[in-house]
């Protein structure tokens, strides 16, 4: 990690160096989030977008096709194009998960009902859709299709696989790859394609967005067992009420003796679940060690991305998408 | 309507005339909804698309393409692209609107759960997005997006207006244009421009596929209240339960005492609904002679449909496309 990120968080940094373009941003998606005909669409999405989550994949955008330099104005769609993705998906998934919070305030399918959730996050992948038309370019929108069936897909895996004992870490990989990695990868991707950078470049940047993705998921899957030093506004142990087979549980049965498989058996498979079973979950994780494997894996990733860079012509915009895989991983460090 | 047409539906000559093509279209759905990770994606759609819809769509897009001299393989990708957005959407439709039934069978969300109709909708869309890449047309991929995002926000706007006296005919023929008629003047349209069709025709296809929808979509609204000489599979009175503004009611209310305006107060805004209020609403729309003026609205757009059709070539397709618009509106009349 750089010396000057233990004065800001590279994440911040990134804010600071594209500030004008995240400006634009913004003001395009306040832009195209309302609705002549229907206004409870900017309600639902303000609450969302208002909320004020990372911006995370609008600045890999911006800061790849800069990085490669892009002087255009299509990065500002793309950009856009990305959160409007991230948000459809949220709100789908509080529908899925039944979730009551995101963000730290109440979910939009509690404060409005499902219906509103799932109809404005089809308006969003619409006008998502409309922003990358805008473009003009084939290719970035065969990559977003692509991502958006990846996105898609790996939701319906983790669904069928969720309180599957039989969920191996290959399984894993893919939902996590569709969940998060996916849409971290185009969204590094078709910054380098918008810029017109030359095709290894390009392959660097997807393959940083896929390492990162991963690595992001991989920490938050670690955090929700509180292996946190800083932990953000997750309560310990909701994967594990909702049965949900992420790493560090995954690793745990396949190390798990008869007897503690029968203990999975009983949380995970068949939902059945009592006091002090969070905490003997821990336990087991512990005794195996998979939650120091998990992060091992994470950390892994996260050098898998600072190594993608290379690729990559030196430039500030370079440094700190490198410090930020190193403070992504840091969370749990 | 052509004499033949009493032979055979003209649905049915359509299908019969462009059985090849529609073939092909089946097979390139079958591919398409396949997917390699997540088995329960093709146990859904299958579920919906061998159910066999009409396929009214995907006919209108084969329908348009071929009339217009169009000899590529393109055709195939957007007419499997209009009945994969078509399909997502009856699944959100589903758990918007909590239904048990669609075409006769328990709907997806009943045999598996919301979680999946919500799901497999977006992959469905996230694979018709993937299928009109291919064709590499950024007009088509414009004229899908924008019909996309109004799809979205007519879905919206009933769910507003639902439940609401205000809802007059013009917000009403908005939400109207945006569930059914935007995907039918989308499907015809991209159907002229892929042909490469001269731009008058290509406008008077897309004003043939709204003002079709249009009448579809009143006429079904019309069925509810059993005002049918042939019913399919409808209950009547359903959308009066679940207290929705159609045609006939917005028309009622307009001419309503102050008493009947008590009556549809109580009933539609406050839900409120006692043995014979069907009755006693089919009785008030009687009074005032709306299903006939809806009828009337229906039989207008259909002649819509049909002039619109002269700016064509004389084209067998041409005259099964319009009688396939006096044959909607032949339900009611």
């Amino acid at each position: 990690m750089g010396l000057d990120s233990t004065v800001k968080k590279p994440h911040d940094r990134l804010s600071a160096h594209l500030a004008g373009d995240m400006a634009r941003v913004n003001t395009l998606i306040r832009e195209r989030m309302a609705s002549e005909h229907a206004p409870r669409i900017p309600e639902v999405t303000a609450h969302l977008v208002e909320a004020g989550g990372k911006r995370l994949r609008p600045l890999l955008t911006l800061a790849a096709a800069r990085m490669c330099g892009y002087d255009g104005p299509y990065h500002i769609h793309l950009a856009a194009t990305v959160e409007f993705i991230h948000t459809a998906t949220l709100l789908h998934d509080d529908v899925v998960d039944e979730s009551r919070q995101r963000r730290g305030r109440p979910t939009a399918n509690l404060l409005w009902d499902n219906k509103s959730s799932v109809l404005v996050g089809d308006y969003l992948f619409s006008r998502s859709f409309q922003l990358m038309v805008e473009t003009g370019s084939l290719r970035v929108l065969d990559i977003l299709a692509n991502a958006s069936a990846t996105i898609a897909e790996g939701e319906v895996l983790q669904l069928t696989a969720a309180q599957d004992l039989r969920t191996d870490e290959a399984i894993y990989l893919k939902v996590i790859r569709g969940k998060t990695a996916a849409l971290f990868s185009a969204a590094t991707e078709v910054g380098g394609v918008i810029a017109g950078a030359p095709e290894d470049q390009v392959r660097a940047l997807h393959t940083y967005g896929d390492a990162l993705g991963i690595a992001f998921q991989m920490v938050d899957d670690i955090l929700d067992y509180g292996g946190a030093t800083e932990v953000i506004g997750k309560n310990v142990g909701d994967d594990f009420r909702e049965r949900k087979l992420t790493l560090p549980v995954i690793k745990a049965v396949a190390k798990a003796t008869p007897s503690e498989r029968e203990f999975w058996r009983r949380v995970i498979e068949k939902g059945d679940q009592q006091d002090g079973d969070l905490e003997q979950a821990m336990a087991l994780m512990d005794r195996h060690g998979t939650i120091a494997s998990a992060r091992t894996d994470a950390m892994d990733w996260a050098s898998r991305a600072k190594a993608a860079l290379e690729a990559l012509p030196p430039h500030p915009l370079r440094a700190m998408l490198s410090d930020l895989a190193d403070y992504v991983v840091s969370r749990v460090s």
